[in-house]
């Protein structure tokens, strides 16, 4: 009898530039086997993220770069199929880190409990996870805006963007922010409920975009995009504004050392501070996270959107849709239905 | 009889660029009049700071621009000599918003008195005033510098740098400047005792220079330059850096709006805070920040320098004189001797 196997992406080599289907290649591989204390997973969902983008250089702004070869890693939700963890148990439904397979193995102390309900399970890799606790997070702790305040957020129709941008409307801000088509638009004044939603691709001017949605300058800052949304931002800030840096995928793509306005001189006067941040620093209040933004579902006041693509074939074409934007909400794999 | 007259310069135009000595013009005025509440005082000091250069543009970062054909202003020492204040008396030492002129009036309310002991008067333009808090509270409150830790000061040897950089070295840190003549360096090492100087006027790579000087990378930036040693700075800070935007004399000059590196990227893996601020902001605890560094003076673990220029007629030299670096620690002028 042949061994069991499954399939999954690897990276033939390093995307140079914008990646491309061709960087990845979608091999079968024996299915693995859980060692002490591990757990084999069939994957449901898998993520994509654009943080990838920089685990697939050599050198990464977050940490060691991925190696080649290997089934790529994502945050996922799957089904235990077989445990050797003694609180991990068969039948389990999970989330944790796993790949871009349909199997993974995977500690049984990286894992946690999904509850289905009353969300759909892929919420786990959206808004009721690593997404949604980095829009709290970096909203709240990082860019803390105030009532009254005006907050901007780049990205705004993303997985992050999108609750971050709610969050700030709870807080009484009026919030503006950028997404690149219409509808994106439309679903963030509509649904998402916000003050004024920028097409950056049609608008003529940014600039002048800018000043309409934000009569009053720009208070807070929460930035998912970089390069040139984030030059049109910068002079419109006010003073004793606050730039929480979340992500610059405009510039992930941009090899060598891409170049751009100084903003430092214009940071003095206006006593701006500018902070980078990772999720991954609050970790430990990622349930307290978590159980607050369930809350503002069941309360009504958190909307969210997916964008789900079908089959672990599509997994390179849904990463590579994350750079042109073609995800509104949270970009997700469906690889496989629970059985 | 005549009435009384003085010299001072005004601003004939606006600068382009740099400024230029044919961008001001020494005038005689007829010596002012205090109205009530203010003061007539003689000017025996008065300062140039590189901040003024923003004043003299038409929008301003800081403030409003300074009006053309007006008596330029500056913070100065002097002598009242005529009071329609009543705690102001004739003879009194002061310090307070004068102009760059033989005399000026100011409002009694504005000024403070000016201890003749134990440092000389001029300090109170330099380490014991507006730059030596310029340093404390930038480096004290808002780099926050921690023992053990590399510090970096560029403009290490000016009014501002000079004091930041023995602050931080009185906090137990290693710390690094740059500067831009050999004198400032072995004044830096001999004299302010820091760890390493860098003349980056001679220095072959900067980023070579600063990796030798911090092997450990660069956990506090205090910037009081900008432009290229920032550039060759935020590829080498920490994780938890944080950058003190105090200065941006490099830019100062530069017409348009001048490109650099990106440096948001980088920051996000980093957690690295970017934040401006203005001496004015800690006004309320100025006396506090002043006892403190003439504490530190009478101990011997402050010291500081002085860069003289005699005579009004020098005003305009010294303040260009700023953005070529000619001045070791605070510059300042000698308008007149005390009678």
């Amino acid at each position: 009898m042949d061994e069991p196997s499954h399939r999954g992406w690897i990276m033939k080599h390093r995307p140079e530039g914008k990646p491309e289907r061709g960087d990845f290649e979608l091999v079968r591989r024996p299915r693995p086997s859980p060692g002490p204390g591990e757990t084999l997973v069939r994957v449901l969902y898998h993520s994509v993220d654009p943080y990838m983008r920089s685990r697939m250089g050599d050198t990464s702004n977050y940490a060691e770069g991925w190696p080649q070869g290997k089934l790529l890693r994502a945050g996922g939700v799957g089904e235990i199929v077989e445990s050797r963890h003694p609180d991990r148990q068969v039948g389990d439904l999970i989330r944790g880190p796993l790949r871009w397979a349909e199997y993974a193995t995977v500690s049984g102390d990286q894992v946690t409990t999904v509850d289905p309900q009353p969300a759909p399970i892929s919420t786990a890799l959206g808004v009721l996870g690593m997404p949604g606790r980095t829009a709290y997070f970096g909203m709240l702790e990082v860019a803390e805006p105030k009532a009254g305040e005006t907050v901007m957020v780049s990205g705004a129709a993303g997985a992050v963007g999108s609750v971050a941008a709610q969050i700030a409307k709870m807080h009484d801000c009026r919030v503006i922010g950028t997404a690149g088509s219409d509808q994106k638009c439309t679903w963030l004044g509509n649904t998402a409920g916000i003050d004024a939603a920028i097409n950056y691709r049609t608008a003529e001017s940014l600039g002048s975009a800018l000043d309409a949605a934000a009569p009053d300058g720009i208070d807070v800052y929460f930035d998912n995009v970089g390069g040139e949304i984030t030059d049109a931002v910068f002079p419109r800030l006010n003073t004793w504004s606050r730039v929480a840096v979340c992500g610059q995928i405009a510039l992930y793509n941009v090899e060598g050392r891409p170049t751009g306005p100084r903003k430092l001189r214009g940071m003095i006067g206006r006593r701006t501070t500018v902070q980078g941040f990772l999720v991954g620093d609050f970790s430990h209040r990622a349930s307290t996270a978590e159980d607050r933004l369930a809350d503002w579902m069941e309360q009504g006041v958190l909307s969210y959107e997916e964008t789900v693509t079908e089959g672990i074939e599509g997994s390179v074409d849904a990463f590579v849709g994350l750079f042109d934007g073609e995800n509104l909400g949270k970009q997700v794999v469906r690889v496989a239905d629970r059985c």
